[in-house]
This record gives C-alpha cells, sequence and structure tokens, in this order.
C-alpha cells in the first residue's frame, strides 16, 4: 500500500465530528437538503417504479430502512439502491467539479439507510458523509480525466464514496477501511456508453454504487477482506481504468481541504457541463438587453470533456437526452431565462423557439477553458446578432459553484419546486422535512426523514 | 449496433431446446453436476458464512430460490449471491480455455435460482445455461487477453454470462437481448489486485457477477432500457477495458460452434494455470519412475497468462494461496501424486516437503505456449535430477479439457468426494443428488435440487 492510500485511510478512521468546521457541517446539512429534493422529486418517473418493483420481488417486504418515494420500508440494501437511483433522475443533484463525481447521490442513499438501520444520529450521519465526501473526491481527482472518458465517475468512484461513509457510520478501523476500499474498488463500474441510446443505466449506476458500496461496507464489518492496494496496485482500479491516475490527490491536504464545500450545486436542471455556457449567455443576453430572436447563431467554447458526453446529442428524443444537448440549453435560456424541471418537461422537445435556437448552437474545444479544467468550468461564449454585431460573454464560476453558491434561502426555494414538480409532498410537507433537515445535526433518530 | 452483436442477440433470442445437439444437452447436465459439487464442496469455509449472514440480514426471511451451502430459502436474488460465492470456492468448477471464463460458477447460480423463483423445468434450464455459456464464452474471446491481464473475466464477463442465462428462461426476444448485454456490460466489475493479499474477492466476484446479471434480466423485463452496444461502443466494455478486442469473436460459428462442450473440468483443485505443468510433471515422473528425492530442480514453461496470475504468490500464507503458487502444486503432484481438497488442506502448507519441493521449481516464459494460449494450454516441464539427468516432459491436453474430458463414473467419484470434503452430505445423499443432476432434462421442479 503506498503512503498515499495509506494515509487516506488513516484519515478517513481518524475523522472526527468534533474536528469538522462549522461551515462543513451546515454545508453537508445543504447538501443533505438539495439530494432529499432530488430524490423526492423523480417519484413516479420512469425508471424509478422499476427499482422499486424489484426491491418489492428480492426485498423483505417492510424493514428498518425507507424507500423515499414511495414510503415504504425495506432493508438497508434496497433503500439505498432505490433512493441511489432516484436522486439522479432529474440532473439537480450537487457535483465536484475537479473530480466530476455527483456525491450526493451516491453518499447519501447509502450512509442514510445504513443510518436507519444501525439506528445512528444526525451527527453520526453528517461525519460519515464527510469522509464518503473527502474519499470519494480525492479518488475521482486520482483517477483523472482518462478515466472520466470512457466511465461514468460517479458510478465507479461513487462505489467507493458510499462505502467509505457506511464504513465510518461503523466506526472502522484503518486496517477496515483498507479491506472496505478494496471490496468496494473490485465492485467499480459504469460505462458512459448508454449515454448515446438515451438509455436508463443512468439510474442504474448511481443505484448499484450505493447498494453495492453499502454492501461492501457491510461485508467488511462481517470479515471480508479485500485488496489492499486496489487504487494504485498493478491490478487495480487505476491500471485498469485509467491512463493519468496521479496518487498524489489521493492524500490531499486531508484534514486541512475540505473537499465537501467545494462541490456545487445544480441551478439549471441539465447536465453541468452546460452550466457555464448557460449562465455566460444569460450574462449576455441581460447585459446586452438581446432576445431570442436577436441571436443568429452561438459559438459556446468548451474543454473537452463537455464535448464527450454532449457532442453525441443531436436532436434530443427525450427530455433526458434534452438535458445534455447543449443547443437545447442554450434554448431555453434565450427563450426562457431559464432552464428548470418545468421548462425541459414542457418546452424543451415541443417548442419550436427551442429547436430553432438549437440549430444556432455550435460547440468549439478551447484551449483556456480546456486548461482550466476540471479545477474550474468556465463559461464563453460568442454570439453573432441578426443585425450583425459579434459580441462576447463569459462567466468563470457558474451559478452553484463554490464562490457563487446558493443561500438557503435559494435551496429552500429549489427544494420545494421539485416537490412541487413531482407532488411527492405537499408545500407544507416539504416545510417540515426543511426544518428537519436544518437540525440534522440534532436529530437522534433518522427514520423521522422518511 | 454492430453485426456481430446483433447477430449473437438473434442467435439468443432464437436459440430452442429443440435444436441442441445430444452431446451438448448431456454435457450441461456434467457441468452441472460438477457445479453442484463445487459449490456444496464449500460449505462452512470462509468466506461463504459471511455472504450466508448477509443474504440474511438483507433479503427475506424465505423465498422461492435456495441457498445450497445451508439450506434455506431466500428471493433469487440472494439465492444467486450465495450460491454464486460458494461455487468458486475450491477451485474445482470448470474452465473454459480460449475465453478464460469459469462459466458454471457465475451461470449456475443465476439461472438456477431464477428457475426456481419462476417455477421452470430443468429442460428450460438446460436451453437457458446454454444460451449462458455461448455468450459469455464469446464475449471473454471478444475482449482478449488485454483485459484478462487487470480484470477477472469470470467476475466482468461472467455477469453479462449470468444475465443471458436468466434473459434466456424468461424467453427474452432480440429487444430485450440487446438491452440486456446494455444493463449488463454497463455493470462488468473484478479487478485481479486482490490475488496479490490473498483476499476474498475472488468469492465476492462470482457472487455479484451471478447476483448483478440476474439483477440485469429482471430489471430489463420490467423495461429497463440498456445501451445498445455496450460490446463494441466508443465509450462501451472494449473501449474502456481492452486494447486487443476482436469483434469477430462475438458471431463466432453461432448455432454450428457449441463452446459449452470445449470447457474443461478441473481434476487438480488448483488454479487452471498449474494443470498443464502438474500433468506434465505427472507424465514424466510415471514415465522415468522417479520420487520427489530424485529431482533437484523443475523448470515449467508457461504463458504469460500463467505468470500474470501465479507469479505473484512466492510463499503462500493460505490454502487459497498455495492453489496459486506453481510449487506447491507441483511439490503436491511429485510427493502425493495428486493435487485434490485433502492434499491442499492436510499438506500444502505444513509439509516440509511440498516447501522444499518448492524451492525447486521456477516458471519461464515460452514461446511456443504462450502462442498456443488461450486455445490450447501446453503442459512443458524441464527437470534436473539429482544424479545429474535432464529430463523433459509434455503434455498437449490437460486432463479434463475436452479431448481428455472426465467421464460420468469420473464425475460422480469428484462429487462424491467433494461433498465428502464439507461434509456437506451423505454420501447417500450425494447419490441422490447425482441421479437428479443425470436426469435434469426430465426434472420439472427443480426444487427437488434444494
Amino acid at each position: 500500500m503506498s503512503q498515499h492510500t495509506q494515509a487516506l485511510t488513516e484519515f478517513l478512521a481518524g475523522l472526527r465530528y468534533e474536528q469538522l468546521p462549522e461551515a462543513v457541517i451546515s454545508r453537508t446539512e445543504d447538501l443533505f437538503l438539495d439530494w432529499l429534493g432530488s430524490a423526492l422529486a423523480s417519484q413516479g418517473a420512469h425508471p424509478i417504479p422499476l427499482f422499486e418493483r424489484y426491491a418489492a420481488m428480492m426485498g423483505p417486504a417492510t424493514g428498518p430502512a425507507h424507500i423515499l418515494v414511495n414510503g415504504q420500508s425495506s432493508s438497508a440494501y434496497f433503500a439505498a439502491l432505490v433512493n441511489g437511483a432516484s436522486s439522479h433522475l432529474v440532473e439537480q443533484d450537487d457535483l465536484h467539479n475537479s473530480s466530476v463525481l455527483h456525491p450526493a447521490t451516491v453518499v447519501f442513499p447509502a450512509v442514510l439507510a445504513a443510518a436507519q438501520d444501525l439506528g445512528k444520529s444526525g451527527r453520526e450521519l453528517i461525519v460519515a458523509a464527510v469522509a464518503g465526501y473527502e474519499a470519494g473526491i480525492r479518488i475521482g481527482e486520482f483517477l483523472g480525466r482518462s478515466h472520466y472518458r470512457i466511465f461514468h465517475t460517479t458510478a465507479t468512484v461513487g462505489t467507493l464514496a458510499a462505502a467509505v461513509s457506511v464504513g465510518k457510520l461503523m466506526n472502522f478501523n484503518q486496517e477496515q477501511f483498507t479491506n472496505l476500499l478494496g471490496s468496494a474498488g473490485t465492485q467499480a463500474a459504469g460505462l458512459w456508453e448508454f449515454l448515446r441510446d438515451a438509455a436508463d443505466s443512468k439510474q442504474l449506476h448511481t443505484a448499484k454504487a450505493a447498494a453495492d458500496g453499502l454492501l461492501a461496507a457491510y461485508m467488511t464489518a462481517e470479515g471480508l477482506s479485500g485488496a489492499k492496494n486496489i487504487l494504485e496496485g498493478e491490478q487495480g482500479m487505476a491500471a485498469g481504468m485509467s491512463s493519468d491516475a496521479n496518487p498524489a490527490w489521493l492524500s490531499d491536504r486531508l484534514g486541512s481541504r475540505w473537499a465537501l464545500i467545494e462541490t456545487s450545486f445544480k441551478f439549471h436542471a441539465s447536465c453541468r457541463h452546460t452550466h457555464p455556457a448557460a449562465d455566460a449567455l444569460l450574462a449576455l443576453m441581460q447585459r446586452e438587453n438581446l432576445s431570442a430572436d436577436d441571436i443568429a447563431s452561438v459559438t459556446t467554447r468548451v474543454h473537452q470533456g463537455g464535448i464527450d458526453v454532449l457532442g453525441r446529442v443531436v436532436v434530443p428524443q427525450t427530455v433526458h437526452q434534452a438535458k445534455f444537448s447543449m443547443g437545447t440549453v442554450l434554448g431555453l435560456i434565450a427563450v426562457y431565462g431559464k432552464a428548470g424541471l418545468p421548462e425541459f418537461h414542457q418546452h424543451s422537445l415541443t417548442d419550436p423557439r427551442i429547436g430553432a435556437f438549437r440549430e444556432k448552437v455550435r460547440m468549439a474545444l478551447d484551449e483556456e477553458v480546456d486548461s482550466a479544467y476540471p479545477q474550474r468550468w468556465l463559461g464563453r461564449v460568442k454570439v453573432t446578432t441578426v443585425d450583425g454585431r459579434t459580441l462576447s460573454g463569459s462567466i468563470d464560476e457558474p451559478k452553484g459553484d463554490p464562490g457563487n453558491t446558493l443561500s438557503r434561502a435559494e435551496l429552500e426555494d429549489k427544494f420545494r419546486r421539485l416537490l412541487a414538480f413531482s407532488g411527492a409532498r405537499s408545500d407544507d410537507e416539504a416545510g417540515v422535512l426543511i426544518d428537519k433537515c436544518w437540525r440534522l445535526r440534532q436529530l437522534m433518530d433518522l427514520s423521522e426523514l422518511a
């Protein structure tokens, strides 16, 4: 085992709630509320009911852990599975930029299910979630851009992040964390290929990452051993699934850098790769007082990762594909001034103005943007107007990024809108949940969140 | 989707029991008995009870499918999980040479659990298992040697083989098989890194391959879509996990070549990579009438894959590592004339003659052997005797290979020995199970096998 993996597992074993800065604790509460909203927003939407039916077929009829979208209970494994599927559907869950990991949708389903199963408190959940974020983000950074080119990092690394959070909940020592990484890492899977068919694998990925990570932790607690060097070994994750791995990330400023607070909230309901351009276009249109009809063409200068993920979708056939269509997202921004869930569901596929605007948009690789990525997600657009002007817009930090984050009032508003969208809870019930999340550190019984 | 994937899914959807040659049907019965013996042989052995406890924690208390090692019942998912773990522990399950896939330990746990759940017959199980073998073997061949260098093919490809067998049991059409491959392939995981620590991941791999494959099939039946080109696509399995993939293997002589009957039975209880050398040494010692004490040194000339897998273990610390130690295996052959489970458990770590012989053995890469691999597993040994002679031994087809296969009498004997080893069943009960396996094609109720 290298010094880097060793430092990471030592940090995870030693981490205490008392050592968390207040900003980390309160941001964890923010992230938890934001995650809960994403999970409840997908109630009833394909393919979530398929996961609910699978849990009913294969799991116990009742259990200590709660399935959020249907209010039923099950064992921790199936609650993690269904909640993992449901929190990544509406593309509103958080993202850590430099690791390109969506931590909440894998960490919280696993750690909440396990906490309900094991009778842990909100405070214990918080420190366990922090452990999952800190480990997962560093492992994502370690595996690098080459990994993300083929593999869905939230699926692969997500398995380890979920595992670590449950292991922390179980108070694992360093040796157990070493075994845990081995058993989680050797289950890590998830390929981007599904994107070009708009297939349902994205939900399968987060469901499995959360559930497999939980499985790894429970089995490690029982005594299952794992590879000691799964991250860096000659036949480990980096060897098999990356060509630019850098082990130094694994131990990067442990205990002083809190990667959790670098996580971005999603403001637009689309793939995060579209957000910098969306914000840059919006800023330019407001500055120049332009309407959609004033615009002849848009070139957005992007990083290669954006082209890899978004380049596939030409004319979107589904709402989910629309969220991965740069032209559609910019069309919604130009025509409606926003790209939230209602805009996607009501207009993205049917409004001819959106289709027309989409045809005006192209992406181009930009060297400055690409070299800043993934640490910084720069937005750069060039607009040609119908009256012949050429205008440039740029933003350096998209809305929701750490330096431009959402306030608690904005998070509450987003939460209420997500629950109203799916009808999962009334606005009063949403208020009760918000209150509980803001008191997460005091909650003794996490089944209250059901 | 390429013509090769298309041809494969078309073949799978169209396959009928009536089109199976008698040799394929009866070999499937042979393989099923052989698998059942491997599963029952691990009763009580670490880490199998951990999987049993996990199933008890997370699954229903009872169900339609049977966990072989403890006689309990559960849902199909957990039966596949535990039976998948238990059938790969004693290193006695089958192997297909050119794909380097152990098909039985992933196909039969999944298909038996699903058949018990869905009330399918032995005949339906046979054609479903054949589908799993034919698809899995070709996908393993397609991914090539570069895949196996880092990834445990039985884990990765095993997920697809298990999925296909359950999909066939459910009478999937071609479109469903396409979706199924997508959902199974994007879950494919399993790294060799655990070997160097003698960690428990091998059982986790086969458990998860069987269970994840089953999950993919059940969820496809519910309507989950998957990537259409998971095998060959730009962000699919080959793109991420192979550098020498050849799509032509996917459609290789479908319906005329029966890859299932190319599968080898294991005679020695060790890693298959040791078998060619073991048989070559045994033949040489018998021919020259040598004892272990007559031998000063052994050089076994092997393929690179053997060095990759066996090269890690120098002095084995566990029985499982001993099965991956070329020197230990050849020591058992030299001293005891065989390398079965009793020899491994009673002598491999403690008999000083085995330790001393191990020090006399070295492996060397051989160009002829390496270029024949993985289609043919050639055994080549050079022995120096204490009286100064240099002798060569060679075999071209190890015991258990298709051209040197085990008879039903030998399979029965192996089965009885495996059950006696673990004490899982009495010899009379073993006889009853043997009889049922030889009548597998007539069995209407597969819960009889519990």
